[in-house]
């Protein structure tokens, strides 16, 4: 009988392949699969589209650790109907996301965008711009979890006072006051800017929507760095065009890559970066913390220690 | 006979004309000058090139509050030989200019600048990207004073450890560890970061030579947000072409605004910003806290409390 398969759908440093095998000897660790290998697949370490059928074909499958944070490109009703578990990458980002969310910021605020277009032109203006104050201002994280709370650390330190939005209003670490999501529209008319950090689910869909960018100061900044379905990108585009909101910055879309003829790409008053918050710095570290110690629980007990999903929310 | 006046070179709100007149009331208070009045003001808020000559021609002039941290443009040994006190407008702008740097320092290890370009063409390229995190870099702050004090507590707190360096090499709050100008050259081979706060004095001048740049990491970058002569533009120049420093941000040049003929515009890893660093939001306030508290103490004491330059230094 054919050994196990422990499948690594990237590539990791020798060190790290033989933690695995040191871990789990009576597992083979592959990084490419042959037809028949396919079925002896027990752990898949990422989750790309093209071996989807391939693999929930296996009957050998029980366990998915996926990369990312955002699992909604999962099927995550086969997983559920099949017992297969699923933990995510969640944290291993934050850090990354949340500098990058603090760069977009800063950029806006200190004219840096207005700047590196004059500079290709040449252009020496210096009073166009447009600037601002950071440290006193309103910030809004919708979503609590690891990013949200790594941004919260780290931007009120700079002096912003930040408030938090998650689905029940539970508490969270370094938030000033939390409200649940059914509030949103309620609570953006306070804001300053508004952090959307939310996974892609069917309660989340288009939640950022003319209801919440109607009730924004105009003076209001809106940052998407979850899922681009989160955000209505029509009643969005609206609202910058016709300036309800300052500012937006999108790294995630509801398409990607963003379509030649969307209209956002002409929006002057919109920060287009191209799913580029998560790119992180010794990244197989962070995800071998998570990952070695999911396998080492997942051989003696069967079950996984950290960043499991819950297949029915979808995070 | 006339009374003595202060000549306020920039407009200010009502309240602060009003609580200059309730310190001074045996002044008159000046926003324009008539060519006679030019003989009998005392104390001059700011100071305008064209106002240069007229100014020092009259014997009743006693003080000159600059509203720049900067004060290289005006004639300091002027000043000296006719015992015209000077006090500067430091720590005005370090709120700002702190923000300023650290929105450079994350646009470029982010990539956010190569995406304003990107964007600008439409083109969605994800794999362009440099990137890289600011946590954990290790940052040279040249200059101790307000602004890289403000600089230090900002940024200590996303976790990048900072060093100083002023003229002695005397300690100063929130930096690490702090070296005499004398060591830069050895220093900054350690450095991720390099920040230029310097005024500009005959010491400074083209401190940021190749003499710098050649000891500097590959992956290094060079800010200068202090004086633009305190950088060797050509030396800064051929350092960037070859990539000896891997990017630099300049708020100030050599000739501002920067020719039209300057090679700096054409280099892709340098960020020109047109000398707006120091852009404040609540100007009026933060400037009126200095002035006052000098007024009431020049006008009690013939001493300034606060911000008062050495003219011999220029700082």
């Amino acid at each position: 009988m054919s050994k196990p398969i422990i499948f690594l759908q990237r590539e990791f440093r020798t060190e790290f392949i033989e933690k695995i095998q040191a871990l789990a000897p009576d597992y083979l660790i592959k990084t490419a699969l042959s037809k028949d290998e396919v079925d002896h697949v027990a752990i898949s370490v990422g989750w790309k589209k093209e071996l989807n059928d391939a693999l929930l074909a296996s009957t050998q499958l029980k366990w998915v650790q996926s990369i990312s944070a955002g699992v909604d490109y999962l099927p995550l009703e086969q997983f559920s109907e099949r017992d297969v578990l699923l933990s995510n990458g969640s944290g291993i980002h934050a850090l990354s996301i949340s500098e990058h969310i603090i760069g977009t910021l800063l950029s806006y605020y200190r004219g840096l965008n207005q700047a590196v277009k004059y500079q290709e032109k040449k252009e020496w203006v210096a009073d166009f711009t447009h600037y601002d104050q950071l440290a006193g201002k309103n910030l809004l994280v919708v979503g609590t979890g690891h990013i949200g709370q790594q941004l919260s650390k780290s931007i009120r330190s700079l002096g912003v006072n930040v408030y938090g939005i998650n689905t029940t209003g539970h508490s969270a670490e370094g938030f000033i006051e939390t409200y649940s999501i059914k509030n949103l529209t309620k609570i953006v008319s306070d804001m300053d800017i508004v952090i959307g950090i939310l996974p892609g689910t069917a309660d989340t869909y288009h939640i950022f929507n003319s209801d919440v960018f109607d009730q924004m100061k105009s003076s209001a900044v809106f940052v998407n760095v979850g899922r681009g379905n989160t955000v209505h990108t029509k009643e969005l585009t609206t609202a910058l065009k016709k300036q309800q909101i300052a500012f937006a910055a999108l790294d995630v879309f509801e398409e990607e890559p963003l379509p030649k003829d969307s209209p956002l790409w002409e929006l002057d008053n919109l920060l287009i970066t191209p799913h580029i918050s998560g790119l992180t710095v010794d990244f197989q570290n962070k995800f071998m913390k998570i990952f070695l110690i999911n396998l080492k629980s997942y051989l003696e007990k069967n079950e996984l220690a950290v960043n499991q999903v819950n297949l029915k929310n979808g995070y």
